[in-house]
């Protein structure tokens, strides 16, 4: 009755349970041919309804033992599926977890990015370059969707860490309903032989009898499903892991054309030939939800559900009986939350990133009753980012190219497509979002014509977190993701010149402005107030507009001051571009060099944001150049909340007042003397106002 | 070793489990006194971290068997927090639900209309009246937050159906993080004698210790809390437990001046004089999260916790080591799209609701092909409605009273304080957001001085679901709820007039309006380009701006036709209230009657949603009145996402196109010849555009 693997020291009553257990699921013996009728679809205990009820498979673990799990991940797409497939992970575990993430360069540094801001507790993240491992599987022919990455799951033993001796191994489309830890447990169910855990494979594929002349690759019965694997990684090793699916491929290769379903049919055929490598594991560990599934057969009732596999290219639009029950299950993930998946693990310490542990002792210095203690927490949250969102495919950059640079959140969506139809360059977009808004804005883009034409706008997700709107840090992460030489800041709410980007390129060439030049070029800004503006097409329109009164030199009623420098009037007779001096609360919409000086990110909410970044940038004495052609105008919309929030709180004010003050002693510390005029500025302007 | 209760048939695999069970987690016997040592604070066996790894207590139960809960409810912020607690059940429950909620007028208003249109599978509602059972613990001085209804748990054996045996009772301020039937499966460990199940009290209240002169109510120990209760109610009734507890009560009264803890206080006192009517529950099931809690000598790892209680009045601003921990559980729930919730218990099948069934039918009869395929189902859809989300404090409706009426996303929330300040008269509006908007709302509301100052403002929280906003189903979900004799039909960008609800009101008296008299009133609708307009406060001012080009008239350039009728001409020169012609694709800003036609609710998203109200209202031989003296501004805003859908996709004209037939094809057949009219001013109009 006993499992064969190594029993260790078990309490007594751990015993008591594994007996309980073991005559339950398995019904008295954990070989393969016996084991068919418990876990297979044609098996007899599957409709015993007890059988999946809360099996205290957990207990058989070590508290806190630490969990491992390898991932492959390429391309934009998938690492997008991977986020929901670990929060629903992470939503159930209990245990530390060790991710071993076998990845592209994209997914990479998507993810490199994701978890490094994501902060989860008791979890570790490795990573593996998939180019180091490609030529191993890529002389294989294959004609399944996931292409040459699925096949990478065959070389596992090879790519992770020789010391590493177990692994679960996970398919991107998968979604848990339960904790991971019972999964694992299975583990000690495998007999000193049994190298591999699957789940059979739901569908009559490797039966061959789906259409006429179906030949598909060899396997035991139905075959296995490679979307969840436990395997048993030194055991495989000294097995001649790699050897034995080489020559079984190779030889199959002589009369098959090529793989169908990428590494599951190797796997299958290894397996054919050495059935004894298998522990079979129950079905409810990998529902399969293709189109003509048999997944019916195994699962009887909700609570059996541990995991689904969304197996079919169709993904979540396929078609069966309980579609809607998975996609619900599914849509949690996508939608849910993930910051709150930072909880502790408590009861199994972890060591946290000294990042963490230093925001945590800065946290617990604040005061709560500072009036400013909502300034001061958001300084220290760490926002959750998800660098291109969307695929990206960026054309190898120019010497004179112009990335525009801007931030929004959701209540701004609709002005991207007047953005794209202005502005044919490349663009980095700083989104804030909940993770539900994420999928909102996914499902704009799928639907509109403009924005799915375009593969130059990079998009780049960060969490919303806190009370307040993180404006300079949402600027740094789009700016930092910038490719090309220069970067044009602007603000979502403006649309450029049609002609702009193509002039800026020009002149940027012209003025012969490399990179290390510390220049940046003013494009002078205006507004409109109407939303039916007729965008001007040249200089000449836009000047007769504004003679008309149809247009205005930006925020010229209630805040002059930001775009006086620029000398509206001398933009008028200009030819040629000419040179400005910085003065107080200057905030012109400028292009610089992509190595330009970041934003404070001190700055949260609404007020002095950019103006601060334009005292940086001439403290660091950039020219200030205005183009004679340029120009960009700021189209209406209603006010922000945040700035609803500032006009009708004093305290907000004050907050951002000490925020100055603490800038402007910054800048003195850095610069000296010669940040003496900012403070002269500061002074003067506090007292006329 | 057995518990003494009825094994009834359990399998012999079942017994086995059960021999484990009982061993593993009440050391070997369950009475009250030996029960301590696995189950109390100071016990023992809390320390045995296997214990409370996933026990197979679910499989104790028959399959699918029917849970009952009850809950106490009464108020406004009390039913929001039963949503979240249901949310966490539900979540995690595999068995048919039957919640007894016993509740007061404002209670049951909100949680019968969310039930009926949340439709949640497998769980059926029955509400009792609290006012039937009042007189019974009125007498009782209590000085407990939760007031009087804390103690209507003290009658639930008499207010719940006598054919009810056995109920879980809830507080509102506790969330579930495990299955409920690991819950009800200690109903199979009370022995014949036992009839309450309880957790004990997790704080050092009961021992009298606390400070000088504390004098507690007399209890067992720690005593017991009641935020979580397992009641045998057919036993409790033979017992004659309504007279056990009132001659308990009224003896302690006699020396005590008051109850402190309510309920809770006469549960312990009964408890300390009968120890034999309890069954104590592992600390698990009632994790407390009180500011000075013992709760941690509870748990020692997160996946211990199977119910937290929120018992401090500070609730979750409480302070304890793990309440970020505890936080996220609970946000979790309370952000969490309760649609995702709908899901089917497949293999309990269940009678689903009447309209469900229907629903599902036309559901399954459209053309997911078909190019307005979103319009029909966003038709069928039912969106899950909370009714006066915030509390409201409605003064006595006057005869001649008049509630603005409007519906709105989050993206406009900022409108609404200026809209109070316009409009200090009583509001009903709907609000179409998501879960965890509808909390962005509350702090929203919260931090708004203008906002929390007003209690005659209903806020309708109607849940989003589907692409489309329901535009017309929103205003007849704001609209149904006023309570005043007559409605102003608003939408949200527009402001008021100040001056406009005193003059509504004295024009229905002056022009004598009874609710029966079929009369629309017309409040002029202008619109301002600008942000930063100086709102008119009289006609004369408002025709000065217009005449200055800083006012025009309602989409004079876009849409003229929908308010020419009004005819502007006449209203600048005009004296008294003068009657005008109804005319295609009139939609002018009307005040009428409550019991006026309702919005046609198939029109979704943008569009003709407006101008078929007025169709029907012309049909009904409403008369429209053009008020001299009123007016009301459009203040400008971003379009929305809706808007520019329209703008770009054809298909969408086209849909809105066979909606427009559709719906003169009814007033067709209700209205007959009369309706012809209707028509030709349709085709009229498509010929001329």
């Amino acid at each position: 009755m006993l499992p064969r693997g190594r029993p260790r020291a078990l309490g007594a009553a751990a015993l008591l349970l594994l007996l309980a257990v073991g005559f339950f699921l398995f019904g008295g013996d954990l070989e393969y041919g016996r084991l068919r009728g418990a876990a297979s679809l044609d098996g007899e205990l599957t409709r015993d309804h007890n059988r999946s009820a809360c099996l205290p498979l957990r207990s058989l673990l070590p508290k806190c033992e630490l969990l491992h799990v390898a991932i492959v991940c390429a391309g934009y797409n998938s690492s997008r599926d991977v986020v929901t497939l670990v929060k629903s992970m992470l939503f159930y575990r209990k245990n530390p977890l060790h991710l071993h993430l076998v990845t592209d360069e994209v997914a990479r540094n998507i993810l490199e990015t994701l978890f490094h801001t994501w902060m989860v507790p008791a979890v570790r993240v490795s990573f593996y370059n998939t180019s180091k491992f490609q030529s191993q599987v890529s002389w294989i022919p294959n004609t399944h969707y996931s292409g040459l990455y699925g096949l990478l799951k065959l070389v596992l033993p090879d790519a992770l860490p020789p010391d590493l001796a177990r692994v679960i191994v996970l398919d991107t489309d998968v979604t848990f309903a339960s904790d991971i830890a019972e999964l694992w447990a299975f583990f000690a169910h495998f007999s000193d032989k049994q190298m591999i855990g699957l789940v059979e494979n739901q569908s009559n594929w490797y039966l061959g009898n789906l259409w006429k002349n179906h030949r598909p690759w060899p396997a035991l019965g139905r075959g296995f499903n490679t979307g969840v694997i436990l395997l048993w990684l030194d055991r495989l090793r000294q097995a001649g892991w790699e050897q034995m699916w080489k020559v079984t491929a190779r030889r199959l290769l002589l009369t098959l054309s090529s793989t169908s379903l990428a590494d599951q049919d190797i796997f299958n055929a290894v397996i054919k030939e050495h059935p004894g490598l298998v522990l079979l594991l129950p079905c409810l560990w990998n529902v399969q939800l293709s189109d003509h599934t048999l997944a019916e057969r195994c699962y009887s009732e909700a609570s059996d559900i541990k995991v689904i596999h969304w197996n079919s290219p169709k993904k979540l639009r396929v078609k069966n009986k309980d579609v809607e029950f998975f996609r619900n299950l599914h849509l949690t993930f996508l939608e849910y939350d993930g910051n709150l998946l930072r909880r502790e693990l408590f009861g199994c310490p972890s060591q946290p990133p000294p990042q963490a542990e230093q925001r945590q002792r800065a946290l617990a210095h604040l005061d709560e009753e500072d009036a400013c203690f909502e300034f001061q927490q958001q300084r220290l949250t760490v926002h959750r980012v998800h660098l291109t969102f969307l695929p990206l495919d960026l054309l190898p950059s120019e010497l004179h190219d112009v990335t525009l640079v801007a931030q929004l959140s959701v209540d701004r969506l609709q002005m991207l497509e007047a953005l794209c139809s202005h502005w044919p360059g490349p663009m980095s977009l700083a989104l804030y979002l909940t993770d539900a808004e994420a999928q909102q804005f996914l499902r704009f883009v799928e639907a509109s014509k403009v924005l799915s034409a375009r593969s130059n706008v990079a998009y780049h997700v960060v969490y919303r977190e806190g009370p307040l709107y993180p404006v300079n840090h949402l600027r740094n992460v789009a700016l930092a993701q910038a490719r090309t030489s220069h970067v044009f800041l602007s603000d979502i709410d403006f649309l450029p010149a049609y002609s702009l980007y193509n002039y800026l390129r020009a002149s940027i060439e012209q003025l012969d402005l490399s990179s290390q030049r510390k220049t940046a070029l003013v494009v002078p800004a205006f507004e409109s107030l109407h939303y039916h503006l007729s965008f001007p097409t040249s200089k000449a329109e836009l000047l007769a507009l504004l003679d008309a009164g149809s247009l205005h030199t930006f925020r010229y009623d209630v805040w002059p001051r930001g775009h006086t420098p620029t000398d509206y009037a001398r933009w008028r007779e200009a030819q040629a571009p000419y040179q400005v001096q910085w003065a107080a609360d200057y905030e012109p919409y400028v292009v610089v060099p992509r190595e330009c000086p970041r934003y404070d990110s001190r700055f949260v909410g609404f007020g002095w944001n950019k103006v601060a970044h334009i005292v940086e940038l001439d403290a660091q004495e950039y020219e200030f150049l205005v183009l004679p052609e340029a120009f960009t105008i700021h189209m209406p919309h209603a006010p922000s909340l945040d700035i609803s929030r500032f006009r009708s709180s004093p305290a907000y004010r004050d907050c951002l007042h000490a925020l100055k003050d603490e800038f402007h002693q910054d800048l003195s510390r850095h610069y000296g003397a010669a940040a003496l005029k900012y403070l002269t500025a500061l002074q003067r302007s506090r007292s006329s106002t």
